[in-house]
């Protein structure tokens, strides 16, 4: 075996063991969901904290906000305001909870599509937000780094949503 | 460059990339830690469900059962059975929550020690608890995993820990 080939495999397992990770984390959240009535949504996770729908809008706002970095375009852009950018209660006319799930569900699918396409050398490549000068410096501030910091920020919240199920 | 300090460096970044995120969940535990008072973690973080000295302990127990798998011993073994194996309430006299601190403290600070000891290609080498065999098969099953599947652990249970905050 090359070194070369040693490289390429060094890179696939790595993109592996963070894709996969991703993968297991938003199959989870989908086996939350699934188990979370409408009506156990619209409570909040704990007194005075957020309620399941928003945390619902906010992941799937987050999620919808990795096609930028890895180029391309936001498929819920209109999420963001209201779940990211303004706090619960204080963000107006929600979608329905029936909608919502639509708008995860479809950022999840093709966010998993376009992931799967992404040749394993790509996600070494810096992504959208970083300079090419800071990138040279930093060559972990890759497009895979992106996803590694997402997977424990869906964690965060699914410790949260779970307190919605019924013990 | 030779191809072999692209593999070197690549495995370099892979290491960084994964070592860097374990480390800034642990500080921001850490800095959770310092903010909640010995009484405020005596509380449950939501009616019904772990309290907050559970959940010390219980990430305690569960960073210390990396040890093992890269090749040490547990610093704190005692800390698995009523943390890891039985729910809270139901698991007895529990250690004061200022020994429980300096557990934490203690895992955390030699646990990063021995990680920054590890050699990047080591880590690409399988964990204690895989057979040669099954990790021929599944090479993402190394020791760089381990602490990879761990990140999102500490996650899940630090957005829980935060509602003993008062807002």
């Amino acid at each position: 075996m090359t070194t070369l080939h040693i490289t390429q495999q060094k890179q696939q397992v790595f993109t592996k063991m963070v894709l996969d990770t991703w993968a297991s984390k938003l199959n989870q959240f989908d086996k939350l969901l699934s188990e979370l009535s409408d009506e156990q949504l619209l409570k909040e996770v704990a007194p005075g904290r957020n309620r399941g729908i928003y945390l619902l809008g906010h992941l799937t706002a987050l999620a919808d906000s990795i096609f930028p970095l890895l180029g391309y375009e936001k498929l819920a852009p209109q999420l963001f305001q209201p779940f990211v950018h303004l706090p619960d209660q204080k963000n107006g006319d929600l979608p329905a909870i029936s909608e919502l799930r639509q708008e995860w569900t479809k950022v999840k699918t093709v966010l998993a599509e376009k992931m799967a396409a992404i040749p394993a050398d790509e996600w070494f490549q810096k992504h959208t937000s970083i300079s090419a000068e800071d990138f040279e410096k930093e060559p972990h501030r890759n497009k895979l780094n992106v996803v590694l910091s997402r997977v424990g920020h869906v964690d965060y919240h699914l410790g949260q949503l779970q307190f919605l199920k019924t013990k």
